[in-house]
């Protein structure tokens, strides 16, 4: 049986990948190494939610070095590769599976192809802004197996030089949870606490969900604040999730910290984490989705959510017509809010996948011929 | 005046930027990072080479984790992207050029291209076999500023999907010393010293550069053997450089020391390290260049020199009529070596450039418009 | 001139030092390299406050890695050597000056001594609790120069087998600030923000500082809520700081803010850090200090502020008649509390100095003879 | 059952605890950590021989940074901070027991120590030169359990303020070895290869271990050669062994190599590495031992092998009659090998140990009450 190990380095990568890790769990040995912000409890501490959905974590890789810089990106990344080399050799998988594109992603795919384990990567052939965009290709060109959620993305993976043999269109399995792990959203101020004002989901709310733009850090600043304010106008009650860790998220971090202690926010709940598909049932019931998470476009789509997004991060990146494209800008920002509020859901869209996206991986990955040379196709 | 950043992390990789450093000094503010292997003495100490040649080194990173296997070269690129962010962020460049393919190159990428520094890239689009491959393609991903060696390259870095207004197709910087920086092989002896034999290069002799394979590294040691034993046979007087640092290389070097420990080996002489310059020279002069290094296909092209290349290290590799290639047969590479000797020099071939990289490079660098942020062309 | 390099953990240690920093400036070449937390926000940034004193940072080592157990603070002392080798061997000084005895200062002695740098070291000798204890005797063992703050830590480190030509009995600098930094508290709250209730500091006020015990850090949680729980009963305005990273550190912030969340505070205001000169002015005009910062016992003692000192991390520790030593217990903390503020001010202890610490140390490391063998003295 | 878990960093450091090792594994759970040079082929492959000798190797840590500075055996130590918390987080064993002074078991304390696990260090409070004094010491005041190998080491661990009751007084493991495993030394060029000539052990023959002083290594060339040049006077037959891996330790192998080429040394014989009870044999046998390496004063003692001792190395470390002190110059080394040869051997010294410190450590490893708080004496 084939040992496929799944490195989750954060509470979003989870969500990206859990319908994945269940089916995978059935058809090989599933190895899981949490690492990263995965570990934090400040970042969402996701490792706790993986041991609650019962699956064993083999390893755990403390690698977030402190501090709000591009440099300190780097570091986590160099500590990464050094612990993580190790790990793998401890673990032997027959296959790595990589999740995303978060910059620690790279001390996987770097330890994995440098270790000639063949490594398998998901969302991969996806445009967007920030250093992701950067991660992500880069990755592409050192996996072996890839998996794209969309056919403009395969189109783009087979464009770029990869071996078509290797390429399968499985869909997102992000989309896999929001078809299929229906929750209540009964109990969410009582389950998983933050801080805030606390009230019905009955009436219209907003969710918030704002990261750091990389390779725009030392604006992340006045970017989160452009969007407090016009919520702040609003006075819609608000969901908010705290931001990753990002050179620029400890920026972010503060400026909800200095609004909250600067003005009554009784309409505002901040949460730490949530499980995937906890999140998933809010955007199926809010109002509107605002900030610049791709969940908006990505699983956005399939919910039909109205979804404001802000700024460059998710620039170039596939969406349907749920989403509607702001500046940083307060009067832009509130605008399109009213407006996206008043149109309500839109019909669902299909360009992610239908829902069986963790099934395939898992299908393929415990099947497939490995070989981990590679060559360019052209 | 412009910052322009240069790293180089080993002999060879000196001996392939050397004609650009020398341009950008003067039309930049030239800044020298030497890393790895570039600073110990049993891998050439390049560092020394670099400062006799008039350049001041700005910084030395020592990121070498010793051990011959995979694990470790992911572990030293660790500890580089470690040390090298802050050097980066202590210089402050306002570009990073980065040179070949060697893995721990991408330490030099990682760092820069987090850092939201522009990255430029030289040998990018070309293809060979081993985790070269996979690193060079990956870096091509990550790097602002494209500079392919070869027509084909070119082409091939277009596919991927980088933008043609950052591509410049300008020969290989290596072709340049060839064209340009002829020296006499005079006391090569005396100057050079090594081990072995000495014999008049007046007379026919071969010339043998043999790296370990990575993703065989297994069988570095039969592998060497193999050429070992043939050269033996021919006992035609033979010059050879100690490998490179790679999982696969103290297996080759004791491969070579056994050797020489068992034979009679007075037809041998071995240097750790030679300046470009001095190996041209020697590519120039000998009847027959033999193992797997890039320099048959690379300067062996426009040298004329008959080569034997061995194994699948350069796979794929352009090259022209200069070359044959063979397996790690003792029987293989005798015969091919016999042939060519017999053959002789061949056409030069201008396929790799016509010796003004360097310039060019220098040029374009300290006035190209620099944007940090990327996209693919499709 | 003479190069001394001063390696400035964190805003504890900074000011631990600053009298002896100007002093040195005036003699001999300053260097100074600031890390680990000194450089982070949420734990006071100190490196700010040395900028705003005039003095040059010659480097910033980001070694702090992320998260709240044992196993990471040793992973940010292997970090720390990483990098601090890299900044010792740029810098070249004739003296590193190690201050205090937290956990990333091993990696500034590590670096020293094995580069065959002089390693000075302040406040040795003294007795704790805590991995500081082990730390601060490890690292004499390792230093050349020893500036011990009190007779009984001079007769240790002589007993300790260290040669008494190099240990100089010279106070604690702290206490230099004590005596003669005098600073008006007028605008504490809008120049060091904080957040919380604010309150006037001419009525009777408390100050809290309570840090993690790394050697029984799972308990950190329970130990903050008893003493949050204690001051609630008292409802005494009350000024407390945030605690250094340690193990636990974040348990005890989430203890804190959880706290914050359930209760009505406005008698509670937090400040992330203060310059030292605020925090002697602070001690000096409160009711009571409360916790198990060392300053109770240090600064504490010729202030004469009535301390309560909770736990074992001060276990050992020489101290005056203004501390008494209390069980992490609502009761016990309470009662003492009480009876402290009924005490009022202590007479002037003058155990750690007369306020010519700094003076003497940087006469000391100007003008000493150097010699980096060391050898016991039995 | 107690884990216990032993931490290899070199050849030599298994030498000196292997009779150990064999107890604890008979009454304890045993985890072998190897790292460092332990596990590097030109530095004796050390992992190797514990594996042939029956023991399960539970972790191997890659953490040599190559060069020969004191810059990088700091870097070392971080390195081996890094990967060794890691390991021992998952072996959870309930003591670790570090061997010798070596500047790599550093690692091991720091870590062990940091994360609250009892610490046990062998061959304590011994007094010689270079930077292992200075590690030996600090260890000492951050270990738990103390096993100094002799009566004056016992005092002296006593004096620097450890609690008699954690310290026991067992004698040298390595004495065990000599008296217990007694070997034959026939087959020796066969078994163990090395390089150079060949001749009977019946006749007369030298035994020389010269290592690098790090606090001089700038020197280290210059010493060497001065050994090879007094050895080559008297062309007596002799066994040397390569070096440690220090700052210094490529210059003596450079030194080595080049006096092999240029000089006729058909009765010169390198061994890389030699199992401990070979090495003891050898000991046992020669008619001189030369060079700075610890066991001439250590199992020389009791085996009463005439020595010469080279330099500063062990100066201070006490020793038995055998040992005669002498500069780095050829003169001096001459005369005193051949007043030693003319000797013979000496009367056995029981000065460190009759053969059952190995016995004994495992016993109260397995028994004594374990305690991580510790406090000093004074």
């Amino acid at each position: 049986m084939r040992k496929i190990c799944v490195v989750i380095p954060s509470r979003s990568d989870y969500g990206s990948i859990k319908s994945a890790v269940k089916e995978i769990d059935k058809k090989a040995k599933l190895q899981i190494v949490a690492c990263g912000a995965a570990l934090i409890e400040r970042f969402g501490n996701a490792v706790e939610y993986i041991k609650k959905d019962g699956f064993h974590v083999d390893a755990e890789i403390d690698m977030l070095v402190e501090g709000d810089t591009p440099m300190v990106m780097a570091k986590t990344t160099g500590l990464g590769i050094i612990e993580m080399s190790t790990v793998l050799n401890n673990l032997k998988p027959d296959i790595v599976l990589s999740v995303g594109d978060r910059y620690e992603t790279m001390a996987t795919a770097i330890s994995a192809s440098y270790m000639n384990i063949p490594l398998a990567q998901t969302m991969c052939g996806e445009i967007s802004g920030t250093v992701d965009e950067t991660t992500r290709h880069a990755i592409t060109k050192m996996a072996h197996i890839h998996f794209p959620a969309s056919k403009d993305a395969y189109d783009r993976v087979i464009k770029m030089g990869e071996d078509p043999k290797h390429i399968y269109l499985v869909g997102c399995p992000r989309i896999d949870s929001v078809l299929n792990d229906k929750v209540s959203l009964d109990g969410l101020f009582t389950d998983y606490k933050g801080v805030g004002g606390e009230f019905s989901l009955d009436e219209p709310f907003l969710l918030v969900s704002q990261h750091s733009v990389t390779t725009e850090y030392v604006k992340a600043r006045i970017q989160i604040e452009e969007t407090l304010q016009a919520i702040k106008l609003l006075r819609i009650p608000t969901i908010m999730l705290w931001s990753n860790p990002d050179a620029g998220s400890d920026a972010i971090a503060k400026g909800i910290r200095t609004f909250r202690e600067k003005n009554e926010t009784e309409w505002l709940h901040l949460f730490t984490n949530l499980p995937p598909e906890v999140y998933s049932a809010l955007m199926d019931k809010c109002s509107c989705l605002i900030g610049n998470s791709s969940s908006a476009l990505r699983e956005g789509a399939v919910i039909g959510v109205p979804a404001v997004n802000i700024g460059t991060r998710q620039n170039g990146r596939e969406h349907g017509d749920n989403v509607v494209d702001v500046g940083y800008d307060i009067v832009e920002i509130t605008n399109a809010i009213l407006s996206q509020v008043k149109h309500g859901k839109y019909q669902p869209n299909y360009m992610y996948g239908d829902g069986h996206a963790g099934e395939q991986i898992a299908d393929i990955l415990s099947t497939c011929k490995l070989d981990i040379h590679k060559r360019m196709t052209y």
